[in-house]
């Protein structure tokens, strides 16, 4: 089930580097794309890094409204993350074209994507040299929600059902599950 | 074994959001810390985005030497992982104290940890309102290495033995070690 997460834990969703989708609306429009470069910055509020190509519609989309979505996709969704990467939302529908359901919520431009597991949402700081630049953006989350059975208060759960686990980039559509626990011993 | 990697297929050892462990060295003192926000930012030459926070011992022998050295380590490194985040180079001696080996490549001016998979020797690419605002320094690699048994040409082999799988760090001490590799069918 989707709960909200509190603010200043909502963080731990991301921090072991999962890949995202990213979504953002503007104009009556809303449209996704996959980014694996998606980073906390900082624990409360929130703030994370995050780098979105010159070209992407989901950029120009999130530079209009000044919002977008993070969100961590699950193992079942690797066909929606490399298919919504693999072409632009100014040739194709890609809700339609990849049966992406989406949710909304009172007072955020940008649409949840269903069937993640973790949501963020985010409000662009205006760092405008970084983004020409760098293709860098720094945002700041402002709601975040999560299913509950794959993070309690934002902390990835020990027990996530197989086909929730996160997955993490390593290149041309090739991926690693999340696998085990482990606890450090300190000392 | 220790081989070099081709600069412009180097940023895939940290696609996969491991957590790193950053080195660096000035004046003759070499320190490590711990380090979560460690995250691609361009392919060729490969950038980096590294958050070190404003305390830290290795920032200021990284702000002092215009040099760090970003490094995978594994699922072995546990106890290394969580004691070098968890006191100051500026109190205690951690190559000692968490009998830490270490090497050296010529015109390098940062350490490698020995035991790790993936080794990065970056520039630091001078954006101090960054380090002042945010904590965020933007670095360009210009050498990488990897042990052949973890990574091929850079990318995360299918076949890494279990104790030398890479690790994220989820919050608190807790991490998670890689899984299954998965590839997505495209279409």
């Amino acid at each position: 089930m989707r709960v909200a997460v509190a603010l200043k834990k909502s963080w731990r969703m991301f921090n072991h580097g999962p890949v995202t989708l990213v979504s953002a609306s503007a104009g009556g429009v809303d449209n996704v794309m996959a980014a694996a470069w998606v980073t906390p910055l900082d624990f409360d509020p929130p703030k994370f890094t995050v780098v979105l190509a010159s070209d992407t519609y989901t950029r120009a989309l999130a530079e209009r409204s000044g919002e977008l979505m993070l969100q961590v996709p699950t193992v079942s969704m690797l066909s929606v993350i490399e298919g919504v990467g693999a072409c632009s939302g100014r040739d194709v529908d890609k809700w339609t074209k990849f049966a992406i359901e989406r949710e909304r919520e009172d007072g955020v431009a940008a649409p949840l994507v269903a069937g993640c597991v973790g949501w963020m949402a985010a409000k662009i700081i205006d760092e405008p040299r970084l983004a020409t630049e760098y293709d860098l953006f720094i945002c700041q989350g402002f709601a975040a929600w999560a299913d509950d059975r794959a993070f309690s208060e934002g902390r990835l759960r020990d027990d996530v059902p197989p086909e929730l686990r996160t997955v993490h980039h390593i290149a041309g559509g090739t991926y690693i599950v999340d696998g085990d626990l482990v606890r450090a011993s300190h000392g």
